[in-house]
């Protein structure tokens, strides 16, 4: 059972209203009655657990687990232990997502006192907000229903944020607007000016930096991850992106719908990335870059030329994906070659 | 114009003073005494707006802006758009970055009440000091004038703040001594404890750190960047340096004046960089070099010996930028050969 | 002298005291009543104060050092400046980190009054813990003897923390369970939700995180590190581990005991290190790999397989150390040599 000390499990739940949850079918023989207490890992689960297997490589934790049901892709089914109840679905990881949600349903925030003096009277601040001790909210910010503001995060004047949003501790939102259902993990620095400066032989002149983040539904920020705002343009996340821990991302940065940037990924001033774009973490991305639809951005990769919808690029400097594997492999055959002689 | 919410307009300003403002001069024909309301991007410009062109990159947009004024580089006037003021000079971003400066002033900051118990009775704090709500200041901290310090954030006993600076929300300041007109972002983390351990088989052994962080005059500091104080001598950061996001800068290292350090960078313990050093985003150093006054580090490089005055370096490890280029291409076309068999 | 803003040094220390903490022996005719003052680097030290050489690249400055005394490996004896009294040992770094500790202790935080509005009244606090301003506790929170919570830190419900633990400010800590005498510098996220999505061509569907974080006794987390908890299984920090700034760590990782993480290192999901890891800064693993004991991996290494007991890698992908080494002098050969044609 996950630790008591921070989750609530909600009651038990019988296998065929579970299966119906995930949209997965029920292996024939099992008992659509039998109740399940709890999801769990497969090496911890027992007899009242649910469990899943999404990924190959954990075969054989799956050929062992103790667990009472277990969601599958049917491709595996000859891989199951004796006695095990199977759910049968192409897509594991998103029905054990859903049963999990079940299990652990999200709490409604208890609404706290916002008679305090570190929120703005100017502020408008919908009834139903939970705002956590510490939280300084500044003037005339807007917080939709059901957000919650973590504690001591830090909101600037102007700042809004829509409904259900989560802003998790020590956040520090300024120049900018959330769509709804946006998470931001704790400590993430949303809105700060950019690193604008015309430089100099004797010193640097600052460019104010007069633009906004906006960032749309549906949007995941990780932690301690900064996001500049624009410099006149606007620094743009588009609806459903998720962003991991430590990412950059400069002034004027454009992101589509649905992109996944991995941890320690640095995105430079004014690049544009389409839908769906996907970079592994510790890529880098110089600026004014045009990223297409679908592209896909090896972890480590360097980024320096415009990227086709769909490509597939690794490499620093980054190239088609193919051809750096070609050459990895090529530098390796060429060097242990010349070991010979 | 930039979103009422956040950013507060200046009057209007007649053509031949931002002329003046931008050290630019006007192309024959136009009015000196025209109106002007605002700075914008080229893209949204208006008539009554007046824009920049700065990257050749641009100059589609350019020809097509519906901008009253633009400033440019000479060389570009045949790209303009018929009926454009123009505000001719070399350094068209410096001269954008004055008129911006004036549409949008910086505005004092309101001093607000400093008797509260997050602050320290003993700390000497100047009275044009503004201290927003949540910060908290330790014992003997001594606050120049007009100084801001941000909502939320700790500075530590001792610490010596001068004037004009701005301390975003969200950020620790300990051990440390910053000079006049420093701005540091949201969530930076300034004098702890760097990574100092006397290594061992059965434990690692913690090796106290005397030092301090010094920071000259006109630093900028980005958000969630991290600076560790000195084992003994002190970290140093030289005056006027611009320091991005995300940044790494271990115990004991010196960086020259006007030094720009990309996000994401990482310099190890005790490295001196000269005057006017530019490090690319992802770059890491290790530890113990000398890299010379005006020397060019690639993004992504790693670099692991010391670099002469002004040399370029690129690659990891890294070498002087012609070579790795060479090598790149090199690669690629030794590669692209064998394809051919 | 440390910086007496910072610093309080403790008293005068006769030398055969301090040969005696640091297990070293003293040179012959040196005088073991003299009295020493302090610790100082090198090139700062004076008469009264005691000095160590660890790294050849400083024998210039131990030759000229005006040190009273230096803790020294014998074999550099020949290049002692005349008059200075000499602490051998073999392990000079280690001898200066306990000399260092004995000027300058741990000081006893001071308690402060808990009954103040951010600390829930049914926090499990010791009598001897320092909470400081504006740090938040959660419900059911249980904090340990003499440890202390820093500034406008966060402390999530049910978090417990050990004895003489040392949380610096502006920390977010949540879904965590920490050991005894653990530090964790300012700005560190440790519990958050990992980085976990169920991918689809439409939207991307957020899987529920239901492990924690459990780290061990003895470790030290740096500044904006993040540390995400487990999906079920936990993410577990080994006692005796040591983590710079900015790493990431992401859900269910597990680090043995005693390893060494350098700042801007990335270590993807459910990866494994055994004891005594050491990963070099900006080095970055993908997921689900195991790494043995003992295993070194250099800095900006792109690590993809998985690393056998003792193994030194390193490149991008990582491979044998020597084997990279060998192709990057190779490739520099090769392409050298095509210069001349």
């Amino acid at each position: 059972m996950a630790d008591p000390r921070f989750f609530n499990v909600s009651g038990s739940f019988k296998l065929a209203q579970l299966a119906l949850i995930a949209e997965a079918s029920l292996s024939e023989g099992t008992d659509p009655g039998k109740l399940f207490t709890d999801v769990q890992p497969l090496t911890s689960a027992g007899p009242d657990h649910i469990s899943f297997l999404d990924n190959k490589g954990y075969l054989q934790e799956f050929s062992k687990t103790r667990a009472g049901a277990c969601i599958i892709d049917p491709s595996f089914a000859a891989n199951a232990p004796p006695g095990i109840a199977l759910l049968f679905t192409k897509k594991p990881y998103h029905a054990y997502a859903r049963i999990a949600h079940h299990f652990y349903p999200n709490v409604a925030a208890k609404p706290i006192s916002r008679s305090h003096p570190l929120i703005s009277t100017n502020a408008i601040i919908a009834n139903t907000v939970c705002i956590e001790p510490g939280a300084v909210v500044g003037e005339k910010a807007e917080i939709g229903n059901n957000t919650r503001i973590g504690a001591n995060s830090t909101i600037g004047p102007g700042v809004r944020i829509g409904d259900d949003c989560k802003i998790d501790g020590n956040v520090t939102l300024q120049y900018c607007l959330l769509g709804n259902r946006v998470i931001i993990h704790a400590g993430a620095r949303i809105g700060q000016d950019g690193f604008g400066f015309a430089l100099g032989k004797e010193s640097h002149l600052k460019v104010p930096q007069l633009g906004r983040v906006i960032i749309g539904d549906n949007v995941e920020i990780g932690a301690n991850t900064t996001i500049d705002r624009g410099t006149g343009p606007d620094t743009i996340i588009g609806s459903g992106c998720k962003i991991d821990n430590l990412v950059q991302i400069a002034h004027n940065v454009c992101l589509g719908n649905g992109c996944i940037i991995v941890s320690q990924v640095g995105i430079s001033g004014s690049t544009e990335l389409g839908n769906y774009v996907m970079a592994g973490g510790q890529a880098g991305l110089t600026g004014h870059l045009k990223i297409g639809d679908g592209a896909q951005i090896a972890a480590q990769s360097g980024v320096m030329r415009n990227i086709r919808t769909g490509e597939k690029v690794g490499g620093s400097p980054a190239k088609p994906l193919r051809n750096w594997l070609k050459e990895v492999a090529a530098i390796e055959r060429f060097v242990s070659k010349r070991k010979v002689y």
